[in-house]
């Protein structure tokens, strides 16, 4: 058992705080297991003792509010949905590959899981709270201090008051139908399905409710877009917010060396924003002909989604390549070079396998 | 002035049943005028006396509705939209120039336009005739009848309910401040913002809230996207309904020469579905390095994008190659090629125009 109750498979890009993506075999079951989930930290795992926690609702409302556990568990319907989180860094490491991120932790396939949350919609809380008219963005803050941001800061971000009021954002207290670990959140995140996990923020303390999009680090300065030759700066590049469809090969591994013949190729597709996944097509010829992969087990409009394929493969070295498409008939681009950012954000090109088929 | 009232440079690709598609002139503005507005029909413009004609609301509903025009302009509130409009053949004829695609027409970039769009939301008349708990899609039928189907059969398509129940989505009557045409579907029309235009059925005269999506011809059977090697049939490949993220270039022309020195190339892009354009780049090394365009006049989140970007041209030939990104951070596939498909949808690969820099 690893730290905060992590199997010893978790891939650990940083101790301090804790980092960690999940392994391969893991990302291959539909629902990934709480112990195995990746964990993007950007500060230490504050202690909160939830007795004395309370969540503080402000802002452009007509009614502040300062919620106990109690009073969100009994004031509010509970609600659970299934979905997938995944980190604006996922497959940086493709990234890195090309050109050196400084700085920025080389994430495999696996900073993105999906589970089971449960807690209260965040909408349910806001109606009582009450936005008033010029009430257009929802931010969070977590009791997270960062020390990445100078002068350190409290992590947080913001969603669009149209998004905040849809019932699959939640304040959720668990997760796979467990409390909550101290290191995903507990006593309390916020859930927002289909948006860079940067948004579902953990220990959440406070709730504003603005005119405005967050002006912390976390949203002002990084987790931004910028062009190849950009600086981060306040304000610089294009905010991230909804998740862009992406894909990746679990198995084979790249670089393994399989039995000629039948091979299975499995991953996984994940459309976010308000998109499923429609197809995947899997060649083996660089791109020149397609195969259509089966998608696996459908977990809802806000997870990912399996998809697996049986090749043939004959003696010698090959190349698997993957695009995944969304329910605008929208596929991903070719080409990860040309997806290179100086902070390493959204690496969405399509995933590339070399295996090698030896007689068995 | 050419028929239905169009301006005599519109590109006639059919002449019945009339279809034509808008010159790179009209474009270039961020409205299109209705008079240089593309047309796709699939039969006859239908004689309607507006003055007879009822709009007949049933299927999985509490009760069902037969609605002058009058009693819609009076009982509802009006509403205005602006909205791109995008056939899902769109810039087909990239495509065809890979691979014949007979049957279908050649559109260039002009299969697209942006007009307001003023009549009532459909929600409105959806809550009057009060879709039971089974709801799910509502459906639009329309006067025209379409000898493409066999038997012929008249124009219809559904959208998930979620959608129909969102304000932007208009039973419209007027384009552009006037009444709408005839070829525009008047006296009435669905109009579906960020969904593929054979959604927005022209010369409605029956909404169908359902249980399941429509079976008719032009969504079970066309209008969905088939692999390389697939055969239109019921159910057979991916329906359409959310545009793809796109863009195209409307000045240079392709194979155009223009003086060495700086050069303005304009274009637009669309997002589709609930997305934005978030930066348009352009690249004249075939993709290596990139510059960021301006967006011009921001038209509200159902509108396309026109944008702009001076470049220099020293004397030769060159390529100019373009790539849009939505809100998400997802950019257009480079190749066209790989985006083949037997029925010539959804081509969103990224525009390419060769021209040739002269000495003035």
């Amino acid at each position: 058992m690893g730290r905060y109750g992590k199997r010893a498979d978790l891939i650990v890009h940083e101790e301090e705080p804790f980092n960690a993506e999940t392994g391969l075999a893991a990302l291959a079951s539909s629902l990934t297991a709480t112990d195995a989930f990746y964990v993007r930290g950007h500060g230490a795992v504050p202690e909160i003792d939830p007795a004395a926690w309370r969540l503080h609702v402000h802002g452009v409302v007509e009614r502040e509010l300062d919620l106990s556990l109690t009073t969100l568990r009994e004031a509010f319907r509970e609600r659970t949905e299934t979905a997938t989180l995944q980190c604006a860094g996922n497959r940086r490491a493709g990234l890195i590959a090309i050109r050196d991120i400084p700085g920025e932790a080389p994430w495999g396939p696996g900073a993105t899981g999906t589970a089971t949350w449960t807690g209260v919609a965040l909408a349910d809380v806001l109606a009582l709270a009450g936005p008033l008219r010029e009430a257009a963005h929802v931010g969070f803050e977590g009791g997270d201090l960062s020390p990445e941001a100078e002068p350190a800061e409290r992590f947080g971000g913001s969603i669009p008051l149209a998004k905040a009021c849809r019932p699959e954002v939640l304040l959720a207290w668990a997760m796979n139908g467990e409390p909550l670990p101290p290191v995903h959140g507990a006593p309390l995140r916020a859930v927002v399905p289909g948006y860079i996990g940067a948004r579902s923020v953990k220990w959440l303390e406070r709730i504003e409710v603005r005119s405005t999009p967050w002006r912390g680090y976390f949203q002002h300065v990084v987790y931004r877009l910028l062009p190849e030759d950009g600086t981060p700066g306040p304000g610089a590049g294009m905010p991230l917010g909804l998740v862009a469809l992406n894909a990746d090969v679990l198995s084979p591994a790249d670089g393994e060396t399989v039995a000629t013949g039948p091979v299975e190729v499995l991953g996984y597709a994940f459309a976010g924003g308000e998109r499923h996944v429609a197809r995947v097509d899997v060649s083996l010829d660089g791109g020149v002909s397609w195969s259509q992969a089966e998608l696996l087990d459908d977990l809802g409009r806000w997870a990912w989604r399996h998809w697996r394929i049986t090749v043939d493969l004959a003696p010698g070295e090959h190349e698997i390549v993957v695009r995944a498409w969304d329910s605008s008939a929208a596929t991903q681009p070719e080409d990860e070079a040309a997806l290179w950012n100086p902070k390493g954000y959204v690496n969405n090109g399509r995933p590339r396998v070399r295996v090698r088929a030896a007689a068995a």
